[in-house]
């Protein structure tokens, strides 16, 4: 005969689309389980987290607590300590030994002093568990049962012989839970930290050469590891380094007259030279790549490879696949296009061909041979035009046997996709951060990435600016305009990143209007002076220093905006969890001219009584300044258009 | 081979619990079906709404519209014309040829004028349908095919010919819907509108007689039903009518020592004249019950039977059915205790006995019982003491043979418990109201209760007293402290209620502290003159007729707090969805003294410019005033503690 179910368990968290995706965690850190637990009636129930950590290992039982009961909320902190997916779910039961001691309790010092019956339940309580009891356990039931059975004890005697802590926790352990009731089971990513930090620099090997006109290789950007380690960064993301097609080549600018020469566009994937698992031969062999691997291990850095499912005219695939592609009536493959726009250097490739289990095999196939090499993260190309459940598979795949590589999406589009693409299991996305200048926009957008719900699955990558974005805020701003991008791009999260040229101001589009950079790198072989005049290096050197010497810029959610009477002064703190580290950030967004204003810091944000003063020492500039609750600032984009302040003695 | 699936249903509305509980909504109101639809890549979807209404009809398909293209939402209005059950899902499929019509579309003056490849893939999907097609359709769509494979039309003339509206839809309709994605089925209850709406009167059937001790009858009940009538009520709630136990009855004031005389605690329900289903010889007959509910739909009054799930030592089942109840080691059955309070004249029954389907099935006869003898509606006592899951399948149960039985929640408890009893299936719900007297806490509640996501399952029935609370405000604010909680209750909430005896403005408490009514009528029969002197009943009377005859009254989201400088003052508006009906309702919290302060109302509110004046007229005085956004008001509570205004013109 079953029993009757009494316990509702609601509100678990952290919990997304109920269930339906897992939520992200870092691995190192502790994470809170939340649930509103309860039952009719006044029995005493229990909580506990049933938690699985990767792998085959038996489940654990961590027992909540009573976070507050007078919402009935339950709290249990859990360790993700592994970097792999755990899994959890609530149990809860009623704790029939421990609602009998609370009504006993109750009863002590009331009218009745005869609670023989009281006691005879306790005493058949007892009895039942003590059949589970062994030894010291045993003998301390058997004085419980004993004293309740015997003497007609008084009631506080009762009580503390039957309903003191000791009993009570054995109690707890050894007795039935008659009406336990389990919820469903839910699902917790816990990434390595550089899911969640780390400077990103995007270059093109094929530019890293020192002669105009030759392609770079791979010993060429390998010689820039050290500068680019050196400027502070912890990834170096590559464009595309497989074979590029002939076959629609692209000329300068995106023509579609290609000179002799002309390089083409690294997207447009494969040659009679390979495909996706090659490497194109002018940047070199795939040993050089492995090589430049491990060069940039040995200094601390990671690479990422820009992973694009689509092939030119000229890949492998489309000969020995051309079922995997959409074909037109006429039989020739379709290119690639968004009407008017034509691309027809690249095929897509066609999720919904009979032989797609395969196409989906052989991606696989293609991401552990790079995996192999030494590519710890992938930046996926337009993830939207492909289906959202294959990308699931595929990033559930490779983690279960690497969990520590890393997906980017490289999604702009609306926001339902670009969540999706997160839930589903991207590590980290790009955003609209590229077309969030003015200060209103700021503070609305990260308002909504920090606390709308997406901060559990949705973890942005501030590029500042990328091949395909040249943001107008570049173009007119001048050399102050690309510093207060970066400091507000690597002040506000965690994981950000430059496209190479950045620091040095590149700011020419193809022409007014466009977003689109003149002479455009994805068309053609640039070779930089690396120290031009006019450069930011020293600037991104000191803004990554300061990063990775303050721990509160290594979080997300730890912002708080602070009130700035000018609509060009955005003011905002990043805060560690016990405040020991507090950076406050105020700088002037107009590249143009200098600002002043009043920047309010409550003294509740810092945890201080009204009226407090405090040191605060600007990480770029080394001065100091006494702040209390309203500060005068006065900012020259000329001279340094923000101040990056650590709070350092509180008066 | 299964199509591969693109599309993302998800943010599903209305749905609570991810669908674990249905939604509540009035039948005869439409209602809004949203979800948030799309998938990867530029394809065209359509979504529609899968619609059952209650019984076993076929489900109907309901087409949504973009309601916001930019973020994916989709919007349909579904009708829930009847009392009863509505389930809804939503589907989503690719739409093939409006996708091929919106790439001709965007080709159409373009670089390539030959298009005979587009024109042979719209082709092929145009001759798929036609073989479905009948009648006029087939003749259109194999002009289109003709058209498309004959001569070689120009960009502008093939997609005049096959992209316009009605070939579009006509494909819409007939093409197969290759990759349909349904959501999970969720549910909506369509309630009458009494179950938003109406003022209730509660009282004790043998308190209705004119001869001091003696017991008042339903006949006494039916001749004051014109009076409770003529007062504006819509829904008598009668305290339990069936018979009293005797063992451990008790006496006057919650005594031990009952007097003979002393009619005992109606809520010990039952004895050697019956139970449950039974009622108490000093009331009359079942048969004057009848005529009781008879009389009062004449008047159009609802009558509401006060439901309690427990029994008296002497209650029929106490004998017949002593498994139902808790049983002490020593054999005898338990009575209802909250330690250190006993209840001896209560047994409460065991709802994890062995043979708890049998008492399951039971209290559903009894149900049914009153049911047959003309009752709409049960205020349930305590309902938080027993299974959640058993009201949900007693509700469930009534409802699927009575969609118009109403079920009210009398839970003073915890908030989690309150809310879950709501989502299982009670149509409103007693509130924290009595307990909410100034002016930051009816504010912070009242946003709560309409805004924060109980609005869809959780309706308050604003009871200003009821046999057990007597609030501290009533018992020391006077005569207006009566008129202000009266016009509170029943200006923010569509139900409400009094319980007899406050329209006399009866406010002794049993002792200082307490929240009892001395001499309660709980313990004893109270003879009334129900014109007493001092009597608020002209001041019900008007309340009731201005919510009769306002719309806005009577609904419950549709309101919005007005600032005003003077934290006793407190001002609100209810708004029609038109503006059609607007009521502003401002009110002295202040039982003793006058206060004044400035009340405003931001044009916006009204859908009024800036600097516009307006009319409004005060329903309870008849005075007229001509307001503003800025407006001085006085209230005098000994005068009226209340403008109850409505806005009658626009200037």
């Amino acid at each position: 005969m079953s029993v009757e179910q009494h316990i509702i368990i609601s509100g678990v968290e952290p919990v997304i689309d109920c269930g339906r995706y897992p939520v992200k965690r870092i691995a190192g850190e502790s994470c809170t389980i939340r649930a509103c637990v309860f039952r009719d009636g006044p029995d005493v129930i229990r909580t506990a987290v049933h938690w699985r950590a990767p792998g085959a290992k038996p489940p654990a039982e961590i027992p909540m607590r009573a976070e507050n009961p007078g919402l009935d909320l339950w709290l249990a902190e859990v360790q993700t300590a592994e970097n792999g997916r755990y899994r959890f779910s609530i149990a809860a039961w009623t704790d029939a030994y421990a609602t009998w001691a609370d009504e006993l309790r109750r009863k002590v010092g009331g009218e009745r002093t005869d609670l023989a019956s009281e006691y005879a339940e306790g005493a058949a309580l007892v009895e039942t568990a003590l059949r589970r009891a062994e030894g010291n356990e045993k003998a301390l039931l058997a004085k419980v049962l004993a004293g309740l059975r015997g003497g007609a004890p008084v009631p506080e005697a009762a009580l503390a012989l039957a309903g003191g802590g000791e009993v009570c926790g054995l109690m707890a352990r050894l007795q039935e839970r008659g009406d336990l009731v389990v919820s469903d089971e839910y699902e917790i990513v816990a990434d390595r930290p550089r899911a969640r930090t780390g400077a990103w620099y995007e270059m093109f090997v094929r530019s890293q050469g020192t002669k105009p006109g030759s392609s770079g290789t791979f010993r060429d950007a390998e010689a820039r590891l050290a500068d680019i380690r050196d400027m502070g960064f912890d990834v170096v993301y590559l464009a595309p380094i497989h074979p590029i097609g002939r076959t629609g080549r692209k000329g300068r600018n995106n023509t579609l007259n290609p000179q002799p020469g002309d390089p083409g566009s690294p997207w447009a994937i494969g040659s009679e030279h390979g495909g996706h698992d090659a490497v194109e031969p002018a940047l070199g062999t795939v040993a050089d790549f492995e090589r430049f691997v491990a060069a940039a291990r040995k200094l601390g850095l990671e690479v990422a490879l820009d992973f694009a499912v689509q092939c030119s005219p000229d890949h492998p695939w489309v000969r020995a696949h051309p079922e995997w592609f959409y074909r037109r009536p006429d039989g020739t493959l379709k290119y690639a296009e968004n009407p008017p726009k034509k691309y027809e250097d690249i095929h897509p490739l066609n999720f919904d061909c009979e032989a797609r289990w395969e196409l989906w095999q052989e991606i696989r196939r293609v991401l552990e041979v790079w995996i192999r090499r030494g590519v710890t993260i992938f930046r996926v190309d337009n993830p939207h035009t492909k289906p959202v459940r294959f990308w699931r598979w595929l990033i559930e795949e490779v983690q279960a046997q690497h969990p520590g590589v890393l997906f980017l999406a490289e999604a702009f589009t609306r926001p339902p996709m670009m969540k999706e693409l997160g839930k589903a299991g991207f590590t980290q996305s790009y955003t609209y951060f590229t077309w969030r200048n003015a200060k209103a926009e700021i503070i609305e957008y990260l308002t909504e990435l920090t606390q709308s719900g997406m901060e559990e699955y949705f973890r942005p990558n501030f590029f500042v600016n990328t091949p395909d974005i040249l943001h107008e805020y570049l173009q007119h701003g001048g050399r102050p305009a690309f510093k207060i991008r970066l400091c507000l791009a690597a002040t506000l999260s965690p994981s950000y990143g430059i496209y190479s040229g950045f620091e040095l101001c590149e700011n020419v589009p193809l022409k007014p209007g466009s977003e689109e950079y003149l002479d455009s790198e994805k068309y053609e072989i640039k070779v930089r002076d690396w120290d031009a005049p006019g450069n930011i290096k020293d600037y991104v050197r000191r803004i990554n220093a300061i990063r990775r010497e303050n721990p509160s810029l290594a979080e997300f959610t730890n912002l708080r905006f602070l009130p700035s009477d000018s609509d060009q002064i955005l003011s905002y703190a990043k805060l560690s969890a016990d405040c020991s580290n507090v950076i406050l950030v105020v700088l002037n967004l107009d590249p143009h001219g200098a600002h002043e204003c009043t920047v309010r810091v409550p003294p509740e944000v810092l945890g201080l009584q009204s009226g407090a003063r405090f040191e605060v020492h600007d990480l770029v500039t080394g001065a100091r300044y006494d702040w209390g609750e309203r500060n005068y600032v006065r900012l020259d984009p000329a001279v340094e258009p923000a101040h990056i302040l650590r709070v350092e003695t509180q008066r």
